[in-house]
């Protein structure tokens, strides 16, 4: 293992793919993995200290052009020079892995670069979940001396707020048509967003959606205090890469912001926290199987489903019994 | 409480919406009124056993018409004498409390039916979530004497696959336009639809709609097994009710799949296993606050992003104090 993550530190892609892959799936050697990533130290980008990727998360309904703009981000980054970490992160696949995502074949203006690391991450059977092997895989794609890493979700659901709450800056991306003002309040992302990005802004509709946000935005919340972060509203046509150096500016300022306010600690402290308290808890829910096994839940459930108790009292024999 | 349930079996909104509301808000009182509902009994509809009440999920990408295909299926099934119950569940909106949804507005054609109870809910600090939440308000409105529940979700996120697997049978409503077929794909809610409604079926595109659906339906997956169900897909204009006989139809058909197939069964008992399981974790999370404080947690969080230690030593000496 400390042959592997001194690879990985080092850049080279096959170690780093081998570690997210371990991350992935929740391996025994996680543990060792996650302490000698701990432990700091060297690699090809010495002069780097651990901790200097900035994350950036990208998120927004299925169809606005998240994967295209994330592909023009990158081709930004590198233009100046940038290492760049890509996780495609799908909550929302327990299902079919997040093989559908695709990245490999999308992403492929990027596939022989060797400063583009892609990753594509689904929520199967992680301890603790995404909200613990994302922070994890970050801190691989860190020590490989990334400079910044895009995190993009798909969708707009519950698990892409807790997601994109986990980035430096998150990226909003909205496009005319889909109806995404309001829905995106439905799902509280314009309150985490620190970005907003109006893609295909050559369509019709667009200068409309652009008035729908910045009337949201003046109906308060946490940035209409004083001094608070005002998220900018950028267009982009993101296929043809137009609004993307914008972009990239915006989110370069907001990381500014941060350092300035202190927020850049703030946000990787409730990064950590988030991690700790869902493998805490993952550890809970393992223990709680090996204890109980499936047969005593299926016993409770029974017994409720019958009318004989209530999910409480279930629910509290089993814990009693832990 | 013996009163209020009392009430609310007797079929009196404000009875039952009370109750809603205290499972909403986690409310001390919860457990009494759990063990009041387990216990069964009479009220208005005393001819009804607990649990007969059909429960229906409706999930698909914002925009394709789910609020309005709701209202209609409510209108239909009232055409039809049946009780119902709406239960909008918005999982994606821990900051907004899901007041955007503005059911209240938004089904009012409805409003003044005692015949029909409408209630949004969002995901508010209850112990265990809408894991535990939604089943619980199924039992209050099961309870009150509905014979359907519609529990429609916003979005299509991993919550919103969860909450679908909840119920007895689940739509999925997808338009054309919306880019649905791979994105419901993604989303891996493809895989738990039980029944297709291609919504604003009089637009362009929506035979394409149903050719991509019926596409990925013959890539397999569980319903390509011998006696599997196999959903339909029913083509709708919600909007001027038609196309919603058909929903219904299709509904009462899988009913009679599942119950002809013991899977009534072993969804209720999924749905209450479910159900405790969120409800055990909960309380471990209550546990582990009340014993740590947020401050250990804080200070844990520190050590691992100043890189003293990592996540995973950090978790277990969270859970060796517990």
């Amino acid at each position: 293992m400390a042959g592997l993550v001194e690879r990985a530190r080092d850049g080279q892609p096959r170690a780093v793919a081998r570690l997210i892959s371990l991350v992935e799936n929740d391996s025994p050697v996680l543990r060792e993995v996650a302490a000698l990533l701990a432990r700091g130290g060297g690699g090809a980008h010495r002069e780097r200290v651990d901790g200097a990727a900035q994350v950036v998360g990208l998120t927004g309904s299925p169809g606005v052009g998240k994967s295209t703009s994330t592909n023009a981000l990158v081709a930004a980054l590198r233009a100046a020079g940038k290492r760049v970490g890509v996780l495609a992160v799908d909550p929302s696949s327990p299902f079919s892995g997040g093989a559908l995502l695709g990245d490999r074949v999308r992403m492929q203006d990027h596939a022989t670069d060797d400063g583009v690391f892609i990753r594509s991450m689904a929520s199967r059977g992680q301890l603790g979940g995404l909200s613990a092997a994302v922070p994890q895989a970050l801190r691989v794609l860190d020590a490989a001396g990334c400079d910044v890493v895009l995190v993009e979700t798909v969708g707009v659901g519950q698990a892409e707020v807790e997601i994109a709450s986990l980035a430096d800056t998150t990226v909003l991306v909205v496009a005319p048509g889909f109806g995404d003002g309001i829905q995106a309040a439905k799902a509280g992302i314009i309150e985490i967003a620190d970005v907003f990005v109006v893609n295909k802004a050559d369509r019709d509709g667009a200068d409309q959606v652009v008035r729908e946000l910045r009337h949201m935005q003046s109906l308060g919340g946490r940035h209409s205090a004083a001094g608070a972060w005002r998220p900018p509203i950028v267009k982009t046509v993101a296929a043809r890469g137009e609004g993307v150096d914008d972009v990239l500016a915006a989110i370069e300022k907001h990381r500014g912001w941060l350092a300035e306010h202190g927020e850049l600690d703030r946000r990787r402290q409730a990064r950590a926290a988030a991690e700790i308290e869902a493998i805490t808890l993952g550890t809970v829910k393992l223990r709680f199987t090996s204890v109980h096994g499936s047969a005593a839940l299926d016993d409770a459930a029974g017994r409720v489903v019958a009318g004989e108790t209530d999910p409480y009292t279930a629910a509290d024999e089993l814990v009693a019994a832990l």
